[in-house]
């Protein structure tokens, strides 16, 4: 047996609208390998998803179960992180994912005989937000706001050096604010929801209203680094509802520090410049306050994945101190 | 000298943008004495506002000066709690209040002699959320949202039962989050601000526009509490307006308890019945999460005050015990 297998591994999945990302981190977070499957979102069978779930893991684990697995989920988990609640992008409904997946992890058929792994469930942002906390951008710091742009909106709150929970474990649901009244309609069911305005669907709205075709998140993003002034101003329109909402929530929770991840995150300035001018401009008493630095996120879109393995690993370590 | 003489006095000043309103608590927090001064807001001199202070402070204290002040202020203060930054309706800009206030309060010519007041300086509403946790509708919640509705709208986070202050102390600002987009101008200079549709101005309005002739607010709470229908229905239109602002809030938080107070909100149902129907409608995902209840501050138009006090009270109690 090599030193490879004797190491606990951790891994983590993030489970997102259109891929399940899945990546094996060492003792450290760095990571050590990665899987993906893409998925057809909502309409995806719960099934077909936790199958997909178990294929990932196992493509990183290698022979051995690992120790622990954590699961990073877009949408609403119960502060006990047993039940997935509610997802605009992905099919489970009060869904008991945490258990549903420690059996069939258990079950699945490993080369190398070895404790079943423990599984943890928590929101994506949350895991993305604990990610950039234990090693990213925000680390060390005790009041940071996240905002994770991807098929729609993920957020989460640090405070006191932590990600905050709220009553029900919901805390950090930022793209269903209304920024719009009777705006768009948003696939949860209201009207002028954050994310229609400042997420990778919005960008790819504005560009196809813009072209009169359809382009993906990545074609745009391609488009805009290449100078194309449409998509350019695409990522601009995105940018500044992204400011606009930021500045709501930098004057509900004062952080020192707001970071941007996710998928759309990734073209940079050409983003994150318009959300600064927004953020400055839509924050009251500027002249006697300061403007919070608006950073990206360091880990890129892995973010969600590592700090799952992360939060598992911490998971076992609480449990073994318990 | 009567054991009244003897006993410590606590006092509270909540300074808002009509009045200034003084109260004298006993060690429960319970209500001795109290005094207001009427003041012109923001076109009022610093001098004239703290003036008005000492003279509110006096009259509640009697002939010895209390062992400690708290001023509530209505705008945002710094986190060491030393200077008043900004706020629409007062005419301080980063001032050094606390020092001057307990300047002037040193200075004053007490009949009793004896040690010259502390003083603490805080935001109006974490004082009002503050006497509402120890003593109020969220005593023993860990979780919660209140919402002030005056003038303007102030505002509190309330998590692991403590008042958050955010990064620079200037956490639960709620007013000037953007709800409409290039909507009403707001005293601070930007647009579309919450408090220009849920506010006192607000009721002010919208009663204005549909009479054609102007009343305050306590004359359109006494008309709507006679059942007209006008004055009724600027009650449903803010009450809206407030349960929108708040659902925002809610996904951002997840409290479990959202405590509704403030001038405005002595109409009582008129206000909170329309509220909790907006809450319920522009909430994310209400088939797979609780709607928090949303109830009225039980410590009514003194809350800031006795807040202010109790803050005063136990600002003393910590410097004793360091």
């Amino acid at each position: 047996m090599t030193r490879q297998a004797h190491r606990p591994a951790y891994v983590g999945v993030d489970v997102g609208g259109t891929k399940v990302l899945a990546v094996r981190v060492d003792d450290s977070g760095a990571v050590e390998a990665a899987a993906t499957r893409s998925m057809p979102g909502r309409s995806a069978a719960s099934d077909e998803l936790e199958t997909a779930v178990v294929a990932t893991v196992r493509e990183v684990a290698g022979e051995r179960a690992p120790r622990a697995v954590g699961v990073a989920a877009a949408g609403l988990v119960d502060a006990a992180g047993e039940r997935f609640l509610f997802g605009a992008h992905l099919p489970w409904r009060d869904a008991p994912v945490r258990r549903r997946l420690e059996q069939r992890l258990a079950g699945a058929d490993w080369a190398v005989g070895g404790p079943a792994p423990r599984v943890v469930l928590d929101n994506d942002a949350n895991c993305a937000a604990h990610a950039e906390l234990v090693a990213g951008a925000a680390h060390g710091v005790d009041a940071a706001l996240l905002v994770t742009i991807g098929t729609g909106i993920g957020g989460a709150l640090v405070l006191g050096g932590r990600v905050v929970r709220g009553a029900h474990g919901l805390a950090g649901e930022f793209g269903h604010m209304q920024v719009v009244p009777d705006g768009l309609a948003c696939e949860c069911g209201l009207r002028g929801c954050w994310e229609q305005y400042c997420s990778g669907r919005a960008l790819e709205r504005v560009t196809r209203v813009a072209l009169g075709r359809h382009l993906d998140g990545p074609e745009v993003t391609a488009l805009a680094e290449a100078g194309d002034e449409v998509a350019r101003q695409a990522f601009a329109s995105v940018g500044t509802w992204l400011g606009v909402g930021v500045a709501g929530l930098v004057s509900a929770f004062d952080p020192e520090l707001v970071v941007v991840g996710g998928g759309v995150s990734a073209v940079g300035e050409l983003l994150l410049a318009p959300a600064r001018a927004a953020l400055a401009d839509s924050l009251q008493g500027t002249a006697h306050r300061p403007v919070p630095a608006l950073l990206p996120a360091a880990l890129g879109p892995e973010a969600g994945a590592v700090g799952a393995a992360l939060l598992a690993r911490a998971a076992l370590t609480e449990r073994r101190g318990a």
